[in-house]
């Protein structure tokens, strides 16, 4: 199977995403794997398997990689001779945040008729955007956690029920999102998430909620990878951070009853639909009171979530056959020709 | 001013945005124009103004022009020393239905920064998927015509109150769009908008509705259009739809109350927001019952409803000086080096 991993990106995640792709060369064992990088400046390189150490990319290095223009058909580079096309495979998409998971790199690859893995445009968009998600997510008959929306030209004088969590409405991870325990914090957390957006949610903040997440995507059937109880931490600080996105070591199934399992998994189901075909997400559930409600969706989730799955790489390779396509259009100019032939060849 | 018009596409409105084009050569008198054609294979090309007839395109001769590569900062000729530059302007995204409208083509723009008036990604999701317009409207307090959705793999066995339209969730125009005036027609409607798309709304068919469009954008402040109250046709045939395309002569004011015609401007300001800054758009609203519900959001009109607008040329000309930026993200490798550091260099 070849596969290009595409990653990094102009994203706050960025430095995230070439750990979770360092990650992806050792999981994808058996593949034959390309990199492409895509740097702050939203240029293209080809980086040779070699280089895949982060000090490469902190310390400029790349830069001396060949440089990669994408156009129809194919990733080239600029030769004497024109550009030259490269035959890298199926692209996966594991750019974090801004360009990967807003519908910009979906769009790229689509529009230039590229196999990729990830989620499609509509998906992308509905899931990087909390506020859309959570309308999506309703309209299905899967429950959210409930949530005020604020925009950053609204009066902060609201009621609420303290404490409450503060997140932009974009942008993944924790960037920007605060505890808020009582009023006098609020002033302060609302000007931290507008730094990054103009429009938070405001959520209660439930205090040692049970939390599920459940991985998976759509080959032949549904393909679920294990439902894991992340571990509980309040934020996450560089280092588990890090921890958390060069995962590749198996994780254990919760322990939690058949019938919740089932009800997650069909959340899950029902939140990836049709939409999300092409891609592996990882959907974060709260249950509350035995009521299972979408918390978030990961559409490029940290090194893929690999460690979730028992054949992370066999189902890569099953999905890389079963990508959606875009409907053929066929044009014919029988719309003009007819107006041209109404109008005497006059327009 | 210079303005680059970008039109085509693989989409089933790549005939009539070549009709939309043709109309604002007229239009913009006094700018300059350059013409960026993307032809049914998504190849671009640069098209002399002269030759922007229809027939030129419907016949192949396009072929003959210079092709297009679109990279980082710029749209680019190739030739014996590599890519060259081509300096065009703004780009006013005039593709209609498919690539314009879905998100691709505010997607391409903004991430090899390049400035566009058009919609932007979210704002072309939102409005491509009519089911997605409800939620979003619904979300800012619009009232919405209700609706059933239907999905492909669902059963047809469904109770209706006839007269009903029957349209495929994405595409523009009438496209697949059909009235079934009784259960015994539904069948052959559903089939024919299925062909379109795996999602199909179905909304009661108001015989005489009243109906009015509002279209405008924001530039320092909201510029709003007259209020048009649109000729009624069952459906629009070719001709009608060419003419429709192609209009340039100025419309009268709709002869509505001075609240009523409020009412419209809230709306269609509320459906604006800030999302569809950077883009001219068109809202179709139904008034019933006194009521104003949003039918559809228009987000590249035929020939961008320049009929409807006092002062077409210089509004765009205001706009181009107002587009939305992305947020700088400033990548320093901080975490990459903390985690370094940590690590003793070894990750």
């Amino acid at each position: 199977m070849n596969i290009a991993i595409l990653f990094g990106g102009s994203s706050y995640e960025h430095e995230i995403s070439i750990v979770s792709a360092i990650t992806l060369k050792k999981v994808l064992k058996k593949s034959n794997l390309s990199f492409i990088f895509c740097d702050s400046n939203r240029e293209f390189y080809l980086i040779d398997s070699t280089n895949m150490k982060s000090n490469y990319f902190a310390d400029g290095s790349y830069r001396k990689a060949k440089k990669l223009i994408l156009k129809k058909g194919a990733f080239c580079t600029e030769g004497m001779l024109g550009l030259k096309e490269q035959s890298l495979g199926t692209v996966l998409n594991l750019i974090h945040g801004r360009d990967g998971e807003d519908g910009k790199v979906a769009s790229l690859l689509e529009f230039n008729d590229i196999a990729y893995i990830s989620p499609r445009i509509d998906a992308s968009v509905l899931s990087y955007n909390k506020l859309y998600t959570k309308l999506y997510a309703e309209s299905l008959g899967v429950k959210v956690v409930p949530y005020k929306l604020l925009n950053s030209n609204e009066s902060r004088d609201i009621e609420l029920e303290y404490p409450v969590i503060i997140k932009p409405v974009r942008l993944g991870s924790s960037i920007g999102v605060s505890i808020v325990k009582s009023a006098d914090e609020l002033d302060y957390a609302l000007d931290v998430a507008f730094e990054f957006d103009t429009q938070v949610l405001i959520e209660p903040f439930i205090e040692g909620v049970l939390e599920y997440n459940q991985a998976g995507c759509k080959t032949a059937d549904f393909e679920l990878s294990i439902v894991e109880e992340p571990n509980k931490e309040e934020f996450l600080d560089f280092e588990k951070k890090y921890l958390d996105f060069s995962r590749d070591g198996k994780v254990m199934d919760a322990e939690i009853s058949a019938e919740l399992k089932s009800d997650i998994q069909e959340a899950f189901k029902k939140v990836y639909g049709t939409i999300f075909e092409g891609s592996i997400i990882r959907c974060d559930f709260f249950v509350v009171d035995g009521e299972v409600l979408l918390n978030e969706i990961n559409p490029i989730p940290g090194s893929m979530a690999n460690y979730l799955f028992e054949d992370f790489e066999g189902m890569v390779k099953r999905l890389s056959t079963k990508l959606p396509k875009e409907a053929l259009i066929k044009i014919d100019y029988s719309y003009i020709n007819s107006i041209q032939s109404a109008k005497g060849g006059k327009v």
